[in-house]
């Protein structure tokens, strides 16, 4: 591979500087002491060579064992394995192994499975959540780099990554008001949820921005479930509300949503636009009609996160929450009427 | 522990033969050369010892690198999952690692992870299929025991794991004719798949034994979607055929096939009785009513897949294809009516 040639890698630095690869990776990191003049030299070769870490030309320079854990929260979350096959994919690439643990939702468990992980010498370690609140971060009480996906750890000292839930909501409603409805109501989730909030505190500010506000007055909040998308539409009927568009919190919702109002009469996109969150195949799809709906590209995260961690692995760290961005993916569901006036329904 | 005082493991018998581990390793799986006296001396002191491998206890005495790998199809697939989940559980439990990699359906990236895995020296290896077709043997380019979980190795030498497709069947049959449906049709799956073949056939033979066949005289085959679910009944409908009862391939065929008989104005389970396949929770506990259906005990397939390599590291392997038991999970689909005459529908 010409790649190594044309890039100067961490031996490289090592060797301008004068140090061993490991020096140079803690001076480089700052996460290990080193002799600050020592350091100083390190950092003086990394700039006059130009080095700017491939994350995974470095992994690969690394005297590292080639394998890395993933700790999943749970294994059979919709969110986490689409994640998980990202970090397998880039990693999987190269010759570094995944090593799979999955905590079930026990906490005690995880402690037992990162203690594993640690005893197998793996070289870093990614947390993969299934949901967006904070977790208790990891990093203390782990000798490699950890970097935490979908959920964040609340230390921002930590590399946490998540999906922008914010400007999801916002493309949501943009796209709603740009195909011309005014009337639109929120059907959400759990409010525990952090994502929740987030989509639903987001929806209404790009609403406000539009000079609207939520036809309910307030965001309506259930259960993730098809369930709770129909009756969410009963309760928007029954209230005799005059709506003309519903931006639900996941796909589950949405797909109950259109159940519930072809049930009673009314058309999805002609009666009421419908978004949905996820863009969860299996619902975006099948729906009747298919649902426009957020990607929260979580399969590019896990290639991000991998980067990311690998990147860690020969000693750049990029502390704090990124969020990565979703996309909006328009299907049948809030199709044609381009500005045109939206049907009433509901009175 | 106790355990290892009350039961003797590997070791005890390599003491007590006068050879190492390693020796009496080989000497009982008969994989590698061992002299004849030698084996014949630690066949001895396996029998005199009393000796009967607990497959973990086995594989946590045993001179490896506690590390597994599982090669998956596709991790997306419906299949997979649960059972890299089984089989993640009866490894993360002890202190051997799963290494996970995804062949993504393509035979190239397949021959690739599979030398990495060697090269990472991992004692065995799950072939981890997503259909139930057989699949070339990879047996012999491999150095650890392999085992073959969901779709089966061409190989009757090699060891397979698959669920009981034609239990399913009969199973699913007999409970319809329980319930006093007697005019069954069946709305299957792309016939090119193994499975929907076995689960036709045994569905057949199950009718048969009752004295009964298919109303509609054939199966009818589709793909695996809830939109061919739609399509089956309205073929069945506008056939003018007078059915009490469907067996479908899937709980995705038939959660659209519930759907369209609601929506024409028949009722589940009054006038029909529906029975799925998978309890892919997804779908079966979300359709209206919730479906009954056969549950392939995927996740216990997983752990009994790990026993079984653990086993075979161990030195002791069962060839062959093994088919696990599946059960009927009853809700409400096919409830009520026992013993008396459904009504008719369909003309």
């Amino acid at each position: 591979m010409t790649k190594a040639e044309k890039r100067p890698v961490l031996t490289d630095v090592a060797m301008a500087a004068g140090v061993s690869v490991a020096t140079a990776s803690k001076a480089l990191n700052g996460r290990n002491h080193v002799n600050k003049n020592t350091r100083q030299r390190v950092l003086d070769a990394a700039e006059k060579l130009n080095f700017s870490p491939n994350p995974f030309a470095q992994a690969l320079n690394f005297p590292v064992t080639g394998t890395i854990g993933v700790l999943t929260a749970d294994l059979s979350s919709r969110f986490v394995l689409p994640i998980l096959m990202g970090v397998e994919e880039a990693f999987g690439a190269g010759s570094t192994s995944v090593i799979i643990s999955d905590a079930r939702k026990d906490l005690v468990r995880e402690k037992f499975l990162l203690q594993t992980l640690i005893a197998k010498r793996v070289d870093g370690i990614i947390v993969l959540g299934d949901d967006a609140n904070a977790r208790p971060s990891l990093s203390e009480h782990v000798p490699v780099p950890v970097v935490y996906a979908y959920t964040p750890s609340i230390l921002a000292t930590d590399c946490s990554f998540t999906p922008d839930n914010a400007m999801g909501a916002a493309l949501a409603i943009d796209h709603l008001v740009a195909r011309g409805r005014r009337k639109i109501a929120m059907i959400n989730g759990e409010p525990r949820f952090e994502a929740a909030q987030e989509r639903s505190s987001a929806a209404k500010t790009a609403l406000e921005s539009h000079g609207l506000g939520f036809v309910s007055g307030e965001v309506l909040y259930g259960d993730w479930s098809e369930s709770w998308g129909r009756q969410g539409v009963r309760a928007l009927l029954n209230a005799r509300l005059d709506f003309d568009g519903i931006f639900c919190g996941s796909d589950q919702i949405a797909r109950g949503v259109v159940d519930a109002l072809r049930e009673e009469g009314h058309s999805v996109p002609q009666d009421v636009g419908v978004v949905g969150f996820d863009d969860w195949e299996l619902f975006s799809t099948t729906s009747r009609p298919p649902l426009t709906t957020i990607d929260m590209n979580l399969e590019h995260m896990g290639r991000a996160v991998a980067g990311e961690l690998a990147a860690a692995i020969a000693g750049v760290t990029r502390p704090g929450l990124h969020k990565l961005p979703v996309r909006l993916v328009p299907r049948e569901s809030t199709a044609g009427l381009d500005g045109s006036l939206a049907t009433r329904v509901g009175k």
